[in-house]
């Protein structure tokens, strides 16, 4: 069957990259500065399949930009669709509010879909077509943060080296995300690593979970790699105050820091790291 | 409600690393080497909530070890179960076949899930209990892969520059993912990026896709970071060749790429590769 041509996507709207403020520490110093982050908003991939309503396929948490080519893109690599023969169509959906207008795609199929979504998995960091949804529905399970801890800028750039010590399997392998919980009075750190950098969090929340000693007001995250929404709504569960990460966080990372109360580091590096929110909460 | 007390887990298998056989390029050598990579293995997550049978919360790709605190984590960080309180037990499911014994944990509560599991999505790459059955699952959807192509070692070693030149969004934010798609007889790249490493292969295949290219027998993919079995798989899916990683594959990613017959190379860095499967097709 011979597929109908593609409309031209609409301006893309929220853009790829969201500009935020940051606090610089650097040794002693200690500027702000704008920076760009990449932008991190779900996306909705639906199918109207022939003679059925459309349906929910996926939520995934995307930069957005080329969202056809995603959409459809995970229909093929997921096995859900045959090739471009099944397309016939695809378009941002209009729903009820304006905020999502380019947060859902639906694709109009020429065939039912090759596999049944017969699984009914819990889906994790999805729910809400719009990043602000998304905070809203995390906000209903998170008790707020209070602003009671204090860590120095030399705490933070120390935890780089102790969370890389303690990454026992990284040493033989170079491919593992680590997550390092460090208590700001000092003492020993709770380090778990994991190919996934969620899972890697979830096992450091799960240990602490597990010996009753939650909320972890007192203790820093550190991740390797970036934050994402999901680091920041895993520690906000767990009343973590404070998530450093060795790179740069994501738009919505930020936007959940912010909301949550949480301090969010990123770029520590060296002497130098920027803080994206509750800067308060670092004195020298 | 007091919690019983946890039993131990049992000895962990499969085991967090994974000795695999590599040819390393570098420069004008070709050695052989043994290696250790993280192991990447499904951990499917049951509930037995009280008055009611077993099920399904999610499947997760993780590496082996911790897998209590990673499953009790999960069911607190996504606001499933409120804390300690509502965990009575947790052990390993004996379920039918041997090799998913370690693949498979149970949590007990004392109380109902704090929310119901409504979403009837699809479950990417999360499909199998153990990763046999998941290659297994893949396979049935993949074409086999060819042998024709032939790229050499500078071509290889040239992907990272092209790829960073590309990255357009990178060279503001620092924080996004990246693949790219190079024709091996030369000719422009197709380069997408994501803050989801997934997203941006779905995004290049779905570009191809769209303009009825594929399958994709004359390209090498190259992706930033990591290489997972989700990379491999959906490679696999649009019947590309090679896929080239800057940092280490997982385990999975490996055994994917030697059973769809795909070229996996990691660790690209200057002048040095190592070649994980299919290195017949690397000649100078």
């Amino acid at each position: 069957m011979t597929a109908e041509p593609l409309p031209e996507p609409p301006l893309e709207r929220p853009t790829s990259s969201t500009r935020v403020s940051a606090v610089v520490f650097d040794g002693g110093r200690r500027t702000r500065r704008s920076e760009r982050l990449a932008t991190e908003e779900p996306l909705e991939i639906r199918v109207e399949e022939p003679g059925r309503e459309q349906r929910e396929v996926a939520v995934t948490m995307r930069t957005p930009g080329h969202d056809f080519e995603l959409a459809t893109g995970f229909l093929f690599t997921e096995g859900l669709i045959d090739g471009r023969e099944d397309v016939r169509n695809v378009r941002y959906c209009a729903v009820d509010r304006e905020e999502q207008r380019y947060n859902v795609v639906s694709v109009t199929l020429a065939a039912p879909l090759r596999q049944e979504l017969d699984r009914n998995f819990y889906a994790t960091s999805s729910c809400g077509v719009c990043g602000k949804a998304t905070l809203d529905a995390i906000e209903a399970h998170c008790a707020p943060i209070g602003g009671a801890l204090r860590i120095t800028p030399e705490f933070v750039v120390s935890l780089p080296d102790r969370l890389r010590t303690a990454q026992r399997v990284f040493d033989r392998t170079g491919g593992l995300h680590a997550a390092g919980l460090f208590p700001a009075a000092g003492g020993d750190a709770i380090v778990r690593e994991d190919v996934g950098r969620h899972n890697a969090v979830d096992k450091v929340v799960g240990e602490r979970m597990l010996a009753g000693a939650l909320p972890l007001s007192g203790s820093v995250l550190m991740v390797s790699g970036r934050s994402s929404l999901e680091i920041v709504q895993k520690a906000a569960m767990a009343g973590v105050p404070v998530i450093c990460a060795v790179s740069a966080p994501s738009s919505l990372a930020v936007a959940a820091a912010a909301r949550f109360g949480i301090t969010l580091i990123g770029f520590l590096r060296g002497e130098r790291f920027n803080v994206y929110t509750g800067a308060e909460r670092v004195a020298a």
